[in-house]
């Protein structure tokens, strides 16, 4: 683990992350030492930082560093995950930001057993009770106020599966709690509107640009689950891939409806 | 500063607290060694950890060691703070929360001096462009999710004030950056409904049981701020007192129509 480039594991109390969860962050897949989508991460980080008033974070520094742990872990061939936490550091008083250093974190991760297994075979997906806030002036980024999600993963875990969807104070889906959330219907993907909550995928930016590449029509929109019962087809996306859905709230889908031809850029794109 | 217990001024990267802001806080007034609000506090921290599914936290030995730091600190007469943090601690997958132990964390910090001048001068009060997400799992809870009113904070020293009203995202009041609000009309006392988002204070509890022994009606209300544009008079409540607004929005208020017997009786629970 590297804290502003010097080995550690530990933060100070005083940290703005730990205080307020006043920062960001970014779990990045490394296939054989490279990020496949290093760029679109590191654009989310930068949009993330201005939309916070965050230092600028130096992405060749971050990428320096990234090689560094992938180096010391012995993790240079393989499927490696990288965590950066961005946290704006002790300056400030109470909650008016200061202008100091930020901290910076990096780590290396395990690959998670299932984001493997269920490339294939596609997932369960409960239908969350519990709401997002909507309006939030963060809508889209990814920050480290995550409390929402750690609530709707107890109640998942409680319903005995790994993933669920999550709907907006309003009732309308935002995405899933680990992934963004597109369904096929008659030809055309959709996929919810991030403009009120949610976060902004990259694999989701990576999924719209490759089918509108294959001359798909990706429509981002503000529904119900009830649009759900009509669709030909569910899949999950987050940095670590594409997951078919099988099921949702108990009815079965077809894994093999999800369009091959995105199923398999995303797989190229890992491989 | 104590973290579970023993001296320390630093938590693990892997906790929960800085990697999800999962966990709780409290900022408690101690005056001359007592805290006049404990009992409330602890009965947020306790509503808290059951709705967040926190380890009960045992109050007695909060008390203990919030002494014991007054103690060390040479804190046992005038006026003092001491927050109280507690995390989830390190024990969980991803989003999906353990059972582990939590982290318990107390320091004592300094009594703001803006705290001191406000209560007599009265303070002016931004009208916020941030807007707090709405429909929230947490309403009303003191969370580690505060990302919110960093921005506000920023918008708020930006308009060179030090504190500012905000709505919600559907643009109906909640709260202060730092405090609750009480507005004054006809004899009868109105602050805004926090079933949605926002902090339910301790002070603001206090303050309508007050206003209720002295025969005082309270009002819980969603309303735009243009209610209080026939306003008699504007007040903040936080854990550390009462404060009078002495304009809103460039608006003069008159610090003097603040119910005396409501100040008094603050003023004397302080002393």
């Amino acid at each position: 683990m590297l804290i502003n480039g010097q080995s550690g594991d530990s933060v100070a109390v005083l940290d703005r992350g730990l205080q307020y969860g006043d920062g960001l962050f970014e779990t990045i897949a490394f296939i054989n030492g490279n990020a496949p989508l290093w760029g679109r991460h590191m654009a989310r980080l930068s949009a993330g930082c201005r939309s916070l008033g965050l230092p600028r974070q130096d992405a060749v520094r971050l990428a320096q560093e990234a090689r560094q742990l992938l180096h010391a872990d012995d993790a240079q061939t393989g499927k490696h995950v990288i965590k950066i936490i961005i946290t704006r550091g002790e300056d400030g008083s109470a909650y008016f930001p200061g202008e100091g250093d930020a901290t910076r974190i990096l780590y290396t991760r395990e690959w998670p057993q299932r984001a493997a297994q269920q490339g294939f075979e596609g997932i369960a997906l409960h239908r969350c009770q519990t709401r997002l806030a909507t309006g939030s002036p963060f809508a889209g980024l990814k920050t480290l106020n995550r409390l929402e999600q750690v609530i709707a993963a107890a109640e998942i875990k409680k319903a005995g599966l790994q993933e669920g969807l999550l709907c907006d104070a309003d009732g309308f889906m935002v995405e899933a709690l680990m992934s963004n959330l597109f369904w096929l219907k008659q030809g055309v993907l959709y996929t919810p509107m991030l403009d009120r909550c949610g976060v902004s995928g990259v694999m989701r930016a990576e999924v719209i640009e490759q089918a509108e590449h294959f001359g798909m029509s990706v429509h981002e929109v503000r529904e119900t689950p009830e649009m759900l019962e009509s669709a030909q087809a569910m899949f999950l996306t987050n940095a670590l891939g594409l997951t078919a859905v099988r099921a949702f709230s108990g009815k079965p889908m077809d894994v093999d409806a999800v369009p091959v031809k995105i199923r398999n850029a995303i797989r190229q794109l890992f491989s």
